[in-house]
């Protein structure tokens, strides 16, 4: 298992009238998760897309297990479980000091960033990949 | 099942750079059909607040099948396919014109709306279902 | 003077910890009165996409006189009081019934939608306002 | 004249099909700015609010002067070139490394956070403020 974390500030525009952080807001967080991921591993989704890969989404869940609050400090877990086949799974799990908030996951596809048609996975990340994994 | 259809315009605002509606601004359209459904149904999500129960998303899934674009009018239809119990899910299928290009659920808790505790689901909720599901 | 009016459902999404629609999201809604005004006009931003031409927003300004709540119904009211030159300002109102919520404008610039650069007004468009500015 | 600055990372979800940031988003990013200033002075807006003070904002304008693009780190310096009255302003310069992208300003009413009626400026706020101005 390959893992990141990070932080993020809770804004009052993330927030809704309920005083929490909107469930629409996750899947913005997830993509900030997923992106210092990959820039842990030494490979930018930027660096990515300039070798012609994109991962777009193509499934999303949230699971919301605790609300966060205006100016909390999320401290945003991404990781990958497995070896990318055609398609790459990313987890999240969402943290405030000690109380997990959020968990989820992503699915993506490799595609060819022009033609959007399916690619095999990037075999530079593959290599960054193995031995990790 | 009980059901309801409203559209939506896609805008600039929606889209990312790939050119089309970002995977994150779809839990946003889910929240714009479960409205409309339940406005459909004669007792919108105002008016159950006002009667003290709020219906906070404790899951939301999104699987992206086909991507929307700039100006595109999405027809969102909003199902609900069973009697609540103490948890409610509304399934979604997002069209423009008879392309599908996504589809999800969320799943809510009934909890009073100013002690978020667990409540029963609304009687006068189950009174408008019954009969129709 | 040309406008042209449409209706915005506030949803939970936009609201904020204050209860109120965010000052944030009001940008997002200004497209969407412009968006509805050259639809009015009948000549859609995706169609003058299509002819080449793109209007950025080089200027934004919102002035909030008073709140719109969960579940409102905005009234956007979008108008072009001038002639446009090199550049072209859409001014425009929000009202919740008849309570003026919000004015503001935007300032945008011709532009070619591929290359960025400056360009005339769009001629149609032009054609199209003269007579009723 | 007292300021602060501190970074955003610009994710996908950020851009609109232009390939830039969207217009929409820099009220946000004006307040990730609004609130990373306060938190530099040593009486964060989490703070302010438990005091029973609220700043909401009245009026914003933004200047779009150059794109910002996905993955940019941008760097937001917001500053207090007044001392606040009944109302305050703040002004807003972003960069991408030395290439000026936006600027702005908001201007903020104090009030009473429960009430929201208007009340004096936060007094240690002034006190902050004093010798820096």
């Amino acid at each position: 298992m390959v893992s990141a974390e990070h932080n993020i500030r809770v804004l009052y525009a993330h927030t809704d009238k309920m005083g929490v952080v909107s469930n629409t807001r996750y899947l913005e967080y997830f993509e900030s998760g997923r992106g210092e991921f990959l820039r842990q591993l030494g490979y930018t989704y930027k660096e990515m897309e300039e070798d012609k890969i994109a991962l777009p989404v193509i499934e999303a869940y949230c699971k919301y297990i605790s609300p966060a609050y205006y100016d909390d400090l999320i401290t945003l877990k991404a990781y990958l479980k497995q070896i990318p086949t055609v398609r790459i799974r990313i987890d999240y799990e969402l943290f405030v000091a000690d109380r997990l908030i959020v968990t989820g996951y992503t699915v993506h596809s490799f595609v060819d960033s022009e033609s959007l048609k399916p690619v095999r996975p990037s075999q530079k990340l593959l290599n960054i990949l193995a031995g990790k994994l």
